[in-house]
């Protein structure tokens, strides 16, 4: 009920380490080029594979660097937070299946079902994020002693609705899927900079 | 014989973190689909492999939650401990293959051959918690100087006949395989919560 | 903003163990060895492909040790830290993929192409190790208190023309891709080599 | 030149990590079933698979074993360190291939090159296990300042003749292939005890 997270963040990092090393194993040397085509214009068709392995990484990555700053407020575990946090890392070793489905039926007639699969994962993610963290910071429940309350309260505020967000783009989507796809990818940036935004909201002259 | 146990951790938490990860490179994206079928009809044809994979996944995860749970009494290590642990985290690695047998199988006339590996799996799972916590716990000779007695006892009681429930659902799988898959899946679930059930058992307003 | 660094090493070893790890699955058994053939000479005949195994694993090796040097004098974070290293491990995730494709490509028409993607992606790991660099030591924002000042000053004296090293290698591949390969394992071996390359430079007696 | 080892460890254990994970790729579903045969028939027949999978797996667990023990008197690193042991995983992650060649080809024309690069690579293993210890223990220039000096010796003296006895069994494999595979097994189980060795070498009544 009190222990250090350290092994819970050891594990993690090893899910989130794996599961961006993992992404490269779908990028293939082209083997036994047709007549006429060369390499360059060999590699140069498989642009989409490029595009999802690098939407893909950038994703995760910035899901590890969420994790990250969420542990470093939360100082102790219990089986709730395991479990939160189990469920939160099935989202994150996921995240290559949609992302791989939308490169390849994008602008086919699949492409809504793909987009619905990619910002389906992306609303279950958002949801296990807002579980982790209130399973971790309700009344205070697992957070460090010595937590810094203005970051703790600046993440609870912007966590709040972000499972809302993501259900909109879901509901976009199924009406255009390059727009749903742009929001959901300006969502993760948004959340990739809370600590920024937050020094732009915290009053001047107060430091962190 | 009196080192910290930091590294088995770290060793384990990695064969943990890629054992789940690996899982999702069995989720493969339809490719060249038949005509007159959509996307979502191909998905969906593939529940099987969703199963399979969100069974192995939290079967993995509620594993490690055990181990994690056992190494917060564990204090020290022996050359008996790290192969003991390595033969439970075999079993783990095993994990995905019976679950992918059996997610294939099932229904079909090689069904009890399937459930027959999967339960035997969970046998020798079962069978290694049982010796890893023997080798930690028996006269205490590896736990923490500060280990908490209550919490070690009821783990050892709870430990004591989970072999011997794992060897019934094999049993029971040679006749009924659907019956011996919610079995084993109610022994995780079990295994998953003791420190409530020992909430349970442990007189009220005792602080653990 | 002034957090241990702990997470960020062991995310980053979980990246690079995966990555050298991931690079055996290139390597296969013979099968159903044509008539006349021995098994040697099969083996044999794979002579590129355990070349680009020893290279790619020779290359991911000594990034690590680079970065593992990097990270003795940084001792805090933040949000820049964390992308730009994230951005190098792309790059060291994708090493394996520009080696097989010079490995198949070598000598064949392709090889020209393959030579501009293998050295391309060693401009952008240049590129991306000097941004980590410069994120952690401009002004000496990120490093350790205690860091010592002629280890910091020679690492970023030997890194300020890295990338424009690799450029130069990149140009020379255009017009001959085996002087352009050598010459690139020749920087990886002079960035291997940092410290002693330092102690040929510092006034003897120093202690370091 | 002085600091911990914490990461050459945590990196080290996710190369062991991931080699021992990545064996249970090569264990497959078996998918249609030939007429006539049923699923334990076609298991069954998977044996040579599932002997070089125990095989494998113990055979890294043993290195790991042993890479733990050297660790446990190694409290400082080099330049020359990280490369030794980084050549040292190189045997590591390479294990599964030579132990699935022999699987394939033992009783095969192929199985006295197949033993040849088994033992080949054992000898190497072998030479880079003594050159990591040498590299931390000679003159005592990376050992911890409190390491046991005992125990040191004994390990020096164990490893001193290591890979002579791996280069006998190679050459008794061009002989009889059988042979050296059974003493190959035998002197991993010597490496994987040596405490054990050691305390029955110790004069009685010491303390370890």
């Amino acid at each position: 009920m009190a222990e250090e997270t350290g092994r819970v963040e050891a594990f993690s990092d090893g899910v989130f380490a794996v599961a961006m090393t993992l992404l490269v194993v779908d990028i293939k040397v082209p083997h036994d080029l047709p007549a006429g085509q060369s390499l360059a214009q060999a590699l140069a068709k498989e642009w989409p594979t490029y595009l999802a392995f690098v939407t893909s990484y950038a994703t995760i990555l910035i899901m590890w660097v969420n994790h990250h700053r969420l542990f470093t407020h939360i100082g102790r575990w219990d089986d709730r937070l395991l479990f939160s946090n189990g469920m939160l890392l099935l989202g994150v070793v996921l995240v290559p299946f949609p992302t791989a489905l939308v490169a390849e039926y994008l602008g086919l007639p699949g492409q809504t079902t793909a987009a619905m699969v990619y910002n389906g994962t992306f609303v279950v993610i958002a949801f296990c994020f807002n579980l982790l963290w209130k399973t971790a910071s309700r009344e205070g429940r697992l957070l460090r002693l010595d937590h810094d309350a203005d970051a703790v309260r600046h993440i609870t505020d912007s966590y709040r609705y972000g499972p809302l967000y993501y259900v909109a783009t879901f509901v976009v989507g199924l009406f255009s899927v390059t727009t749903s796809l742009v929001l959901s990818l300006m969502l993760a940036l948004y959340f990739a900079l809370p600590s920024r935004a937050a020094a732009a909201i915290v009053p001047a002259g107060k430091s962190r």
